[in-house]
């Protein structure tokens, strides 16, 4: 009982502070529309300063891998938190804190045209150390703008790149 | 000779307008900085709203896909104008207009960290239809931030995705 | 009505002479079980030879690659045959023959044991140059060992890489 | 002394017997032609039992992603062991047999024709828990025929897939 409310009140924290404290999210206007495990969202609407293409004026690729790529992680998140006892505030931050997208395949379907752009994404593997995700973005006709897979990795704060 | 000087002018035009005027990249701060072929270059300074993970503070992943995703397509379209003899403005409108991003890998190596970014790329297949580039992004440290490849369509504008 | 009989004779003999006479596809005892559109899949049972890890006694990722990029282009082809009106054999045979994949990513998301392994694909993008595709394969406990997405080129044969 | 003694031991090892007696590697004629850290090279001759178009008359892109996908996650193997000091046998086997591939694209430049193909690879992230490696095929005219990016994971074999 108290472990359901403790989730409860742990997928609200990170909804409110957590995500929409991110600067780039902020600066794009996205935002977590839900936030729970399995159901995760996100939305954005249109704007002129996302524009990528001004012949077909439509989203930039960035705008779409960034929605994608924000999605993944906190279904991954999500799913972290859903199978996790320990969750104490430190430990949460410290974990969630040094998760970071190994890598993402973006596909994109149709050029990013619409009033508002919803996407949604699910846990493919989840693993202790390693989680994998797909995720979905539609627009406001209900059109499948893109779709992404991303692996994300849950470290421990050791690795280094070879020169 | 007359060539030559137009295809000069063509990269010109091209790095002043078509790319200074993405809507997308003035929001993010990302300027070409080399434009020519093969050799192109984007560059990015460090900026606050640019953070994703605010515990880390470091880039966005978005914000490093939109730099690897646009430098792609600006290699893509640099070997396309350094191969194409008819180099009528509206021709390049038309066909630079219609291209686009079929789908992109990115690679994270390292935390997005540092007070500049700078993000190179190359073709590794050119072809009629479709183009594919390897891009690279690096820090003032000269570390590898992250590795995209990215396959671009150079399309007739007639397509549909089933639903 | 004469359309539609050419169309079941076409998938028909693609189904018999093209795929099943592909070298590499019966090496691994690879076999179509359905093709129509937009329904495709391809079986393979278990065999000593396409162990790849000796400790897990799993399937080579090879052999998923292998089975997931031949039921995505084959259902590229479906897609195609059920699109085309122009369906003489002379045409179809250049048109398949020069089809190809441009890149393909894989998730392996379980080990690959089991005694059968069936592999099904979609569409998700279909262009006249461009067709992408989803595909996955799963055991006969009905776990999902694979996923896999494909982009593949209507070639008209013209192109080359940069050195 | 005893370390490099020990390590080279090490690679010999794995070269000959591991590596040598995986079946599927055996069944397609791939063989480990270097293997140290970081040279890593494995070579294929041409066989008619290996084509997947019989109408261009080259590889199947499976047999492509196999000694891509193998060079790849030897060069992790190889990467782990320069850098590991724990070298005892029984540690090794468990570690090397429970690493697997968590994702691979695979670009493929040029249709897979030649009489030996040649494949190499190095690691752009290695971490305790993920190495992510990059692989090049090349044939016998030293055509780049294939690129790979491949992510391995150092599983402690504890992982769930959601249904």
């Amino acid at each position: 009982m108290i472990e359901k409310i403790t989730q409860k009140i742990v997928f609200k924290i990170i909804k409110e502070r957590f995500i929409n404290e991110v600067p780039f999210l902020k600066l794009l206007g996205i935002k977590v529309s839900k936030f729970d495990y399995p159901d995760v969202e996100m939305v954005l609407d249109w704007n002129n300063d996302l524009v990528g293409n001004i012949v077909q004026e439509s989203l930039h690729g960035g705008v779409t891998a960034t929605i994608l790529d924000s999605v993944g992680g906190l279904v991954a998140v999500g799913n972290f938190i859903s199978r996790e006892k320990n969750l104490t505030a430190d430990y949460l931050k410290k974990r969630i804190g040094r998760m970071g997208t190994i890598d993402m395949r973006v596909d994109y379907l149709l050029p990013g045209r619409g009033t508002k752009f919803t996407t949604t994404g699910r846990v493919i593997r989840a693993g202790k150390r390693v989680t994998v995700c797909r995720m979905e973005m539609h627009n406001d006709k209900n059109d499948c703008i893109a779709l992404g897979t991303g692996s994300y990795l849950w470290s421990d704060g050791k690795y280094y790149t070879p020169k």
